[in-house]
């Protein structure tokens, strides 16, 4: 990412070229939503491949499990959710908008009083009047009805089958550990990782796909012995920056780990890492790692009346393991990938852009095309190049629109690390054009060693 | 799958090996969901997986898309599902309990009236009285509130803002045609595929996951000339066929096309076929194939005001395209992979259980074990060969529980083709035991070959 990007630049250029598109685009859009276009898709599913393969696939200490979205609602009432996650909503009494107080005044935090709001002399950012009604808590679960129930039943009716979208991944972890473990019985430590849905009816939905209303999460909770979550939280932490720098090929220099302090961590927490990345626009959070103690299967055992306890096999010692979590945004991660590889160099008077994504994330890895697409005899070897490095890498493209240079910079856009072109010579010797994205450099290369 | 399969042994391999649990099980559940344990993700990964190659990756005229499930409403006014996708629901006047009329009474159909629910003389599964009130139609999307609306807000505001889980992963599609034809122009015929979640409000989730109140679909729009439907439809019939033997094994004859009749048709398809499977509770649809006009991009058309046809590249022909659907669940086909591989053998008066499930889908490939978990020499020797082939084939599991017989008969409940075992013999002259799932037979293989 040059000094220059900015994230207007990377929404544009995803759009153009079908890596994501608006929400609901073509009815006008829905604030908020995000829908991935084939690139994106790719991509993405890349990203998420790569997670699952580092955390679960290639560790013994690691299951997977997937839980459904709609939870009973004594879930969130044990995490605090019902209680607490909730939004400072105030409203203009003039033109009767709705903002969030702590986004609309300088300084004041999400537990913002009435009181305190009115001193810092917002003006409505809508209609510029000063005119406030009370500070609401507003929650920012999604909340809905199951079962049949019908528009004219009345309150009670209704409200015993209130069910919530989740807000986050996590308590599907927990309260699926004690059937894991009375199925699998794993050793200590062990973590459970997800990758799903979450949803917030966030009241401003802003900055691209980093602050929607509907996002996907990979978090994983790492249960642990209550007395050895020191030395689990220092690997967990060190495994975070292998797989961020090494497999999603993001710059040392980007994270930052900023060490909350205590005032500032959620209630139940003893010790939280924020990962900082430097996006365009700004350095903002891309994942936590958070050690949250027995917190969660402690609620669970006394909303539940289950015991929670976990057997150390060695010792017969019975207790509750505390939890280290790393939890990561997909959204997040795809827009620090996508912000790392987007350039933008000069050449010759003209603006190059690219992605310089790595090869174990890029769409594809080829593109193979003839250089003249009315040349059967080019378009025949190019298809030739084409099934042979398609059945070889899989992930290979072809593109015979426009001309040459056209191709080149959409494949540059898009990210594909090798352009191969079947010229008139290939006819000849056998040998082909491989064209480098992140040099323009072109070399011949004979089809055999490609 | 032999002859007694019950659907209630599945579901307790399910449970008992960590598959497939009842969603929030800790605090007693919530009805018509099922959350996914470490091995039923590890299946369920590999049969989406496999699709998406299939599908997706292998094939040049598929692109893949992912959009959010929360859509703008118009989606839903446009594709009927407002006005039409409901169920009509009865109330006992006596115990107030609510039914599906149609599946307490025999020999209606969904569109049932009051009166004619009547004459079935159908009295109340809860309480036996027969004291119905009308016929009600009760709508299946989930509907929430999107933005600030708070619970005393009065109807106008409330209602403006409600928006609806999807219900199908279709039209998260049908919205982005046009904006993937404006950034890629592929050549027609062309398929756009999806996977992702889609919610319905069952009035009553039954049969274990096949009617649940949240699904994964895996869904393929194919875009073909209108004059071509014909054929294009039967390829795709015939691609299915390839999917369903030759990459999930199921069992040819387990697989019936039904030819659905005008009459029973979705109001917008002009041919559909489901393809019905032999599931341990009866002949039940495993997917559809539809032909489904240009009835959706038409809809969008006239909904949205925006241009949905597409120009033919050599003819310069301009036309809305036809679709062809195929779509599947991933529940229903998890359920068709399980119970095709769901065996119980008779065995020196024992029974065993076992998953012959293929290689390509089995959570593991190997289990590798010691003879002996007490022998130092026999665990490291044990681990080597772990690691060799975890190294080799990845999906390679450890046991080292119990006895070797304990160890078997886990192994063959989660469907682990191959168990290696480590011996004192191994030792002396580098060969293993592997016993096979399927024939219980065990061989000596060298450590090289395996």
């Amino acid at each position: 990412m040059s000094e220059k990007t900015k994230l207007e630049d990377i929404v544009s250029l995803c759009k153009r070229r079908g890596f994501i598109f608006p929400g609901s685009d073509v009815y006008g859009g829905m604030a908020g939503t995000w829908d991935y276009g084939p690139l994106g898709v790719s991509l993405k599913k890349k990203i998420m491949d790569e997670w699952w393969k580092f955390w679960v696939e290639d560790r013994e200490d690691m299951f997977g499990v997937d839980a459904a979205i709609i939870m009973n609602p004594k879930t969130w009432v044990a995490s605090g959710h019902t209680a607490t996650f909730a939004d400072p909503l105030v409203e203009c009494k003039e033109c009767k908008s709705r903002f969030r107080a702590d986004k609309i005044a300088d300084g004041i935090s999400e537990s913002v009083t009435t009181e305190e709001f009115l001193e810092t002399h917002t003006k409505c950012p809508n209609c510029k009047s000063e005119n406030w009604g009370p500070i609401r808590k507003f929650n920012m679960m999604f909340s809905m009805h199951v079962g049949a129930v019908l528009p004219d039943d009345d309150a009670e009716v209704a409200d015993k089958n209130i069910v919530y979208l989740r807000p986050e991944t996590a308590q599907g972890i927990f309260t699926n550990y004690k059937n894991v473990v009375d199925t699998l019985y794993p050793n200590l430590p062990f973590g459970l990782a997800q990758q799903g849905k979450a949803f917030r009816n966030e009241i401003s939905p802003r900055d691209f796909i980093l602050r929607d209303r509907e996002c996907s999460q990979m978090e994983i909770e790492y249960f642990v012995r209550p007395d050895a979550w020191e030395e689990d939280f220092e690997k967990m932490r060190k495994l975070q920056h292998e797989f961020l720098e090494n497999r999603m090929s993001l710059k040392t220099e980007n994270i930052h780990e900023l060490e909350v302090p205590a005032e500032d961590r959620a209630h139940y927490s003893k010790r939280t890492i924020d990962f900082m990345f430097d996006y365009p626009n700004g350095e903002e959070e891309l994942m936590g790692l958070a050690y949250r103690t027995d917190f969660d299967l402690a609620n669970i055992q006394r909303e539940s009346g289950k015991n929670m306890e976990y057997r150390d096999k060695n010792t017969g010692e019975t207790f509750i393991p505390h939890v280290i979590e790393p939890s990561i945004g997909v959204e997040r991660l795809f827009l620090a990938v996508l912000s790392t590889a987007y350039m933008e160099e000069e050449k010759d008077g003209k603006t190059r852009v690219l992605l310089k994504l790595p090869e174990n994330l890029a769409p594809y890895r080829f593109c193979v095309s003839p250089l003249l697409k009315n040349k059967p005899e080019l378009v025949e070897k190019a298809r030739e190049v084409y099934d042979r490095l398609r059945e070889k890498y899989g992930n290979v493209t072809w593109d015979d629109s426009g001309n040459i240079g056209k191709r080149y910079m959409k494949q540059d856009e898009i990210g594909t690390p090798k352009c191969v072109v079947v010229d008139f010579d290939t006819l000849e010797d056998n040998t082909v054009t491989v064209r480098d994205r992140d040099t323009t450099e072109q070399i011949r290369v004979s089809i055999d060693e490609l």
